[in-house]
């Protein structure tokens, strides 16, 4: 392989001159510039971009934080991000962290070493002033951190009442929401969307929680049902929960949408894989990840931010588990907030 | 931030020598490296990773071609292989392709330029040389390459047997078989047990073929089961055709499993969410990753491979598209092969 040697040797000059050249830094004669360049061409020399992160102190890579890529929301996200990185010339480095405060911190240590760009989190334990001190550009996705960090998130409560709105509209009389874990913010924005609509509307309700996995989902859908057998509209805080639900209701033999009509969130390609097909809020799932990463690159290219908060619109899609779309096999129906 | 040269100048040595200490090459008296070692110490001195790099033309990482994270058989590969390259000490670059030469190149070279210490391909469209050429460790996962590059796959011909014989004892008479991409080694391996269950048994059968995509699964099942409305059998491709060719059976009123029996291949968590759950062959996905990366980091670290094919057994799991499994709720029956 040429090296930064060959190529000085080559244009006669010396090796801290070539370096001058490469990193456009400090003065360097035109004849010595142009014999750089030509011997850099001839030779057809590749600087190592590690030689060029530790002169520069930066990686072209960006770091990617989420609690779990086999959870169906993420692999879009992190497609977005890999997509917008890749067009701006960064690679994306993934972490797990499984929602484990000593993986988050060990990740992030290690990002720091490799002189990483710029991290995204989409999960975040640790105190604020951890992420401070790494003074890294950062952006908080999905989940919020700090009015420090730019956060990017869906508009979770304006979608929560679109769906219990729904529901409510389809005939529901008798509503359950299953709500995510508390502390997680878009999980309580949507529990907060779903209790002002059914407090407006003074609708039976109940609020039952659940983590975003589909067994539990179906085993505490099971229960509910079994004690409260008149309830006949569920708005679930994931589509993985809903799938659960709808597992359930159909081993207890209620049909869906005549006997229970089911509203998802998130617009994951399960819900249309599904029989019935999920009705359920879609986030801009992509978009998310495409903005975070563009707004990530804006703090590295130390660009101001119009501001520190993007909420994104969801909307309905009303497929085969509520009323409004049963009788249209193929067409969806939209609505934006 | 404490630097190579404020551990110098605190253990009075030169820069040279507290290089020399950190990478454990040349000559240090025993006095140096102490008061080198105490310098670090006291001063909470962390190398950069990205010098160390420098030096050793080594980084930490292992890239990851896939062809895209959204397609819902990567994300538990993705985890696998980040699970097991953190444990020893690696971070991944994740690279999506869409199996595409020019971004596969492209990914290559910026990881090359990286020091990437291995790459894992599970998608690879470029000619043998290239990949010689980078001269950087790799495994193939899942396709075939070249013999002088590791295999990692799953049994996909044995996998194909156990699903079209137990479509054959669970009853059926004229089974199709909706085949994946030609060129596409697993799928032609499937394609290849299929024929000679069908064969051997001489049994009514038809092959057609649908990319790995829900929406063409569904309507080339749609026209497959109009013009032969008598196939009471499908074996498909992948979990997410056999979604496909679900949605189509519904749609043309076809009772699953009295009607049309429906056997999937992957084993991926969507299989357990529809309704009826999916019989499927299950791949050791977690495995192949886990085993790939394994292999990967024995190359880097120079050690000798026991062999340059890794086949992993898959399982027939039977749940509520087949016979077999209809009155069983929750027990799932598996056979190895």
């Amino acid at each position: 392989m040429t090296t930064i040697r060959d190529v000085a040797k080559h244009a006669k000059v010396s090796v801290a001159t070539v370096s001058r050249v490469l990193n456009k830094k400090g003065y360097v004669s035109k004849e010595a510039e142009e014999a750089v360049l030509q011997a850099i061409k001839e030779l057809n020399y590749q600087p190592s971009s590690v030689a060029r992160s530790l002169y520069h102190k930066t990686s072209g890579m960006i770091g990617l934080l989420i609690p779990d890529i086999s959870n169906p929301f993420f692999p879009e996200l992190a497609r977005a991000v890999e997509d917008v990185a890749s067009t701006y010339g960064y690679t994306v480095v993934l972490c797990n962290t499984d929602e484990e405060i000593e993986k988050e911190r060990k990740y992030l240590q290690a990002l720091k070493q490799k002189y990483v760009d710029g991290v995204i989190l989409t999960t975040s334990f640790l105190p604020y002033k951890e992420y401070e001190q790494l003074n890294i550009p950062m952006v908080a996705l999905d989940r919020y951190v700090n009015e420090n960090i730019p956060l990017v998130a869906s508009q979770n409560k304006a979608g929560a009442r679109l769906a219990t709105e729904h529901l409510l509209e389809q005939g529901c009389q008798f509503i359950a929401h299953i709500r995510g874990p508390k502390g997680v913010t878009p999980a309580e924005d949507r529990y907060e969307g779903f209790k002002e609509v059914v407090e407006e509307q003074e609708v039976a309700n109940i609020v039952i929680s659940a983590d975003f996995h589909i067994d539990e989902a179906q085993k505490v859908t099971k229960a509910l049902l079994e004690t409260h057998p008149t309830i006949d509209g569920i708005f679930a805080s994931s589509d993985v929960v809903a799938a659960g639900a709808m597992k359930a209701a159909h081993m207890m033999g209620k049909r869906i949408p005549d006997d229970l009509q089911i509203v998802g969130f998130d617009g994951i390609p399960l819900g249309n894989m599904l029989v019935p097909s999920l009705t359920t809020v879609e986030q801009p799932i992509y978009d998310l990840g495409a903005v975070s990463t563009r707004l990530l690159i804006k703090q590295i290219e130390k660009k101001p931010l119009d501001t520190y908060r993007y909420e994104i619109p969801t909307k309905l899609v009303v497929r085969e588990t509520t009323k409004g779309g049963e009788n249209s096999e193929n067409a969806e129906h939209y609505r934006c907030r």
